[in-house]
């Protein structure tokens, strides 16, 4: 009977059991998870602090319980894996009966990333970290009692943003949002965020842009009373870091897996690490970019499940899975708003060698005449494609427009990007159109009109 | 100075005289439109019947002054085409203002579609088409005058369907809907449109299926006062013919331009006709259909736009211009679901010479941890695959769910068949994830996972 062990049971790791399982029914399926909870949304702990969602535990997809017993998955929570030893073939875990080896006969690294650390300094209270279960049951606790007015958020990345937006809403909050860059929203160009900032100041949220974190103000062990920054100090009861990840490696590290370029664990198309027999995905591990080719470590929810899909299917060792690599998409709503972007800006391109040039166009979402009736939500988007004028293909998209107006654009142009697709393919797809639901030209296929011209004009 | 005809002024007509006008600013662009209006927008007719769209002007785009004074084209409404003179290069039109003939160097033919007409029989009042400006307006107008009161909607395709709702909506009416086949929605696979039935009789609408209409009841040249049907009469005292469209070509084939297979105007890949310089788009034309590679004629609002402009910019004789084909890609609101199809059902693909399987999945829009929250509408979304077993290639696509809600997915169908990808491709893209805007996989990746595990356990 095969052996199979997953570290981490949260995006890549749960998904990685469930395959192995499904194509190995014969085989036992062990996970490992660190926390108290496996299976979770982590993409809605927010909403969690915003008061949105009740409770943490709705943001389960399937308890312990279901993994045990209907998919035969030994589900071990509150199991922290310590050591890997891959010559022979098991892990060391630490739980509250305390430590234990485990073999197996392949194994499965989902460690996910960790929030990079804030400068050095006392230990204080009220310092969170953004993007675990425990963290955010932590912090929700304290805003519950009471304790808390004056909340820093760190980093005005997607997280960042959206923690600031939950924390807004919850009222009764001072939140201040403190950021290194000049602009919010990473992987976004700047005139494709203008909007931002006074959305943010319309929320309540005070932004400090250009703004470093220098030193946490507090007694040893006590509360935290401020953030000294590069614009000075910003007094608050709590911090919530959301400033940059990081993979988390060090298990494999000590393992003598090898980290790729990006400083996170190399995998092949495979999602096998430099030792045989060992996967990883994930947000532990790296990737290549679909556009570029090049090797890239960009932590994003849905792409982990795809990873995890693959490690566990090759893990179970059946049919080989391939995984083809990521586009960077993000969406994200924010604000009323829902921003979006997949494959390469214009800088990322030319870092790639390639030659680039962009098109913004600003369009309806659908006709005017539908004013009221159900369908997309009405308004304007504004959408950027970046292409390479030598090949005329496409390589990359940013949108904004009203939340639930975006996604759909964006997911054409990952399918175009992945695709290969030229201006010309794009132009002249038959996209759906209804007036309720679509507008006759969508801002994408206009987009690569107006770009194809720009390219014959130049020419 | 070239001298550019167009024949006909909604979709196809209009786009061709833009186009023109931007690649060749010093050309002469005339446009003859036989109807009052030009530019409108056709899908919005049963908004104005429905009374959510108030006026029928609203749904004009640019009226004909903007056309000559801010385009530099010369819209005719009113202008009737009679005859096509190709060896003369010229055209005979009627007008209020009598006969006479307009020269042209190239000439574009944009005559649309009309519907196919009911049995014949007495010459009735209230009996109307349902495609047109003018029709619309005069059925409008009866509405309004309170002598109707049962209505009679014959075929229920996506037309008679929206037709049907619209007229329901207005109140006071009693609505039958009489359709020859077995199950509304052409296009749809039975199973697709299992919930139409049951919404169409929620709204109060009598649905007439299997029924095909033998006479129109009334005195010669008198009111209508009924339907005689293979079911029996249905006394009515207005009739909207939605039974059906077919290619407007009379005028193109008294000119011994020829038609294709599918009994429409015969074009290549620039629109160009079997005559040099004279060119066909929108609802007159023969297009291709991008899966199959076969002659097709299939009338849509938004491949007609496409066609047209591509007819455009080759009449006005610069750069070479492409239309790569049609994936017959519809989507239509009704009863507050959305329905949409692209590419090939599992018996086209059959009759194209391809092997052909199915694969229907139903997943959630969206996580369900973020009820109420902005973005795209819940619900479940019901999606069929059609694809290749041999190839593995995605040939087409049907859907249904809320209202806003399926357009995205559709769009990812349409560019995935039309950059000929393979399930394998599908099931991995990266596409664009967060929990109220997006489910974390896609139903067409759950679909194509489904399908390939389904090739597998086959082969």
């Amino acid at each position: 009977m095969e052996n199979i062990l997953i570290i981490g049971g949260v995006a890549a790791g749960m998904s990685a059991a469930s395959r192995a399982r499904r194509v190995a029914p014969e085989a036992r399926v062990t996970v490992l998870e660190r926390g108290p909870a496996v299976s979770y949304g982590a993409c809605g702990l927010p909403g969690v602090l915003a008061g949105r969602i009740q409770r943490l535990e709705d943001l389960v997809a399937h308890p312990v319980e279901f993994f045990r017993e209907q998919r035969g998955i030994e589900v071990r929570p509150g199991h922290e894996a310590l050591e890997i030893e891959p010559g022979r073939r098991r892990v060391r875990a630490r739980s509250e009966a305390g430590e234990s080896w485990l073999s197996y006969d392949r194994l499965v690294i989902a460690t996910g990333a960790r929030s990079r650390w804030l400068p050095a300094g006392p230990r204080l209270r009220h310092v969170y970290a953004a993007n675990t279960w425990d963290q955010v049951a932590q912090l929700r606790a304290a805003l519950e009692s009471g304790e808390i007015r004056r909340v820093a958020v760190v980093g005005a990345g997607y997280i960042g943003l959206e923690m600031a937006e939950a924390l807004a809403q919850r009222g009764g909050l001072e939140v201040h949002l403190i950021h290194a860059n000049a602009t919010p929203l990473r992987g976004f160009d700047g005139d494709m965020v203008a909007e931002l900032p006074a959305r943010i100041a319309a929320a309540g949220i005070t932004l400090h842009a250009g703004c470093r974190v220098r030193e946490l103000a507090g007694p040893e062990g006590g509360r935290l009373l401020g953030v000294a920054t590069s614009s000075g100090v910003i007094p608050a009861d709590a911090l919530v870091n959301c400033g940059g990840l990081r993979p988390e490696t060090a298990l494999a590290e000590r393992a003598g897996i090898l980290l790729g370029r990006s400083g996170a664990i190399a995998v092949d198309e495979r999602q096998q690490t430099s030792v045989a027999g060992i996967y990883a995905a994930g947000d532990c591990a790296e990737t290549r970019h679909r556009v570029s080719g090049a090797p890239v470590w960009i932590p994003l929810g849905a792409a982990a499940n795809h990873q995890g899909r693959v490690a566990g299917q090759n893990a179970a060792g059946r049919r080989a899975a391939r995984y083809p690599g990521v586009m960077g998409t993000l969406a994200v709503p924010l604000f009323g708003l829902e921003f979006g972007r997949t494959g390469l800006g214009e800088s990322e391109a030319r870092a790639a060698g390639m030659d680039a040039a962009a098109t913004t166009v600003r369009a309806a979402t659908r006709a005017a005449y539908m004013r009221g009736a159900p369908g997309v939500p009405e308004g304007e988007i504004t959408l950027k494609i970046v292409y390479q004028p030598s090949t005329r293909r496409l390589l990359g998209c940013q949108a904004w427009g009203p939340a639930g107006a975006v996604t759909g654009q964006l997911d054409v142009a990952v399918t175009a990007c992945s695709a290969g697709m030229k201006l010309e393919d794009v132009e002249h797809l038959d996209l759906a159109y209804s007036p309720a639901l679509a507008p006759l030209y969508e801002p994408l296929q206009i987009a690569a009109h107006n770009a194809l011209q720009d390219t014959a004009a130049s020419t």
